[in-house]
């Protein structure tokens, strides 16, 4: 019987700490790991250790990598004159994989959040103040922020701080996706599309 | 940039062997771990590790536990004439929560189900049979599998093995939970409650 056990219960708390995992969840998951081959349990923990060990964030853009500086930031033929914001690590794979931006990055880790005390200081904003300005060569920063309310506010902070600096800002375009019906959009998006639309 | 990363692949796909986690679903926990401090991951890696280490299977109810035989197989105040079969251990965790029940148990850990080819060798169920019948002193077999379409047939497969070597069986009562409305219990429940009414 599992029940009271302490090495248990410790891994029950340490599975809660992940994403959107309650009590249940992860008590389904330790039975699980308890109840399979041993080899399931120390496969993953196994991961888990090489996983963190080689990973590294980049001094530069603050990405997730395998090596500092990133591959993206040491790679000389990315366009070094432009920048694109983002909130997360996977905000930046997603661009990457779309294949069409060929500039740098810079990852917030993190939207300005003041309930949740999540200021300027805690998004390190001043590395990427720092790397742009002066003789920085950085001409624009596209601002990929998420279209949240954070991610709105967090884009109108920054574009009037790198603005104050008289480096070009933009914000990604808002619209309907490609390949969906009009139908489909919400209309916060739909509204958007109609401001946003360029001469044909 | 973490993409096309060896090491973060194979976190992925040892989340994704967890119950009911997607690749997006491993992709966030992931991604949680490496953002984290180290330290986050370190404890998880860690927890899974010592958990895995210090649990073992009770070689007579195969239940999960710290020691074999478990607290509850080696506890001479239960009563060693009663055995409980249930599905899983977190199914005696739930009886034994409970309170009212002071026999052994038994867990299957699943059920009969020839789509996914589990059979009776799958399910181990001679060490179950081996401990009932003979000079055993068990008088008694309650089948607690759960009320699905293969928890009804694995009670019925198991209630003719062990009628076969002359112990009763039983099943647990279905009816209507405790607390609750009647305008709540789905149809089958209801019809349940009332064919297995008693008197009063």
């Amino acid at each position: 019987m599992l029940l009271n056990s302490p090495s248990v219960e410790r891994l029950v708390e340490a599975f809660r700490r992940l994403p959107g995992v309650g009590k249940k969840t992860a008590e389904r998951y330790a039975m699980q790991l308890l109840g399979a081959p041993p080899e399931l349990a120390f496969s993953l923990a196994d991961s888990v250790t090489r996983a963190r060990n080689a990973v590294v964030m980049c001094r530069v853009c603050r990405d997730l990598g395998e090596s500092d500086p990133c591959e993206i930031c040491s790679d000389p033929r990315r366009n070094r004159s432009i920048v694109c914001v983002v909130e997360h690590p996977t905000a930046a794979m997603a661009i990457e994989k779309g294949g069409g931006y060929r500039g740098l990055y810079h990852v917030l880790h993190g939207v300005l959040n003041p309930l949740d005390n999540i200021g300027p200081m805690e998004l390190r904003i001043d590395t990427l103040l720092d790397r742009i300005g002066g003789d920085s060569g950085v001409a624009e920063v596209i601002l990929a922020t998420n279209t949240t309310a954070e991610g709105e506010a967090t884009a109108l902070y920054l574009s009037r701080q790198i603005s104050a600096r008289g480096v070009k800002v933009s914000r990604i375009a808002h619209g309907v996706p490609m390949g969906g019906g009009l139908e489909y959009a919400d209309e916060m998006t739909l509204n958007h599309a109609l401001e946003g639309r360029t001469p044909l």
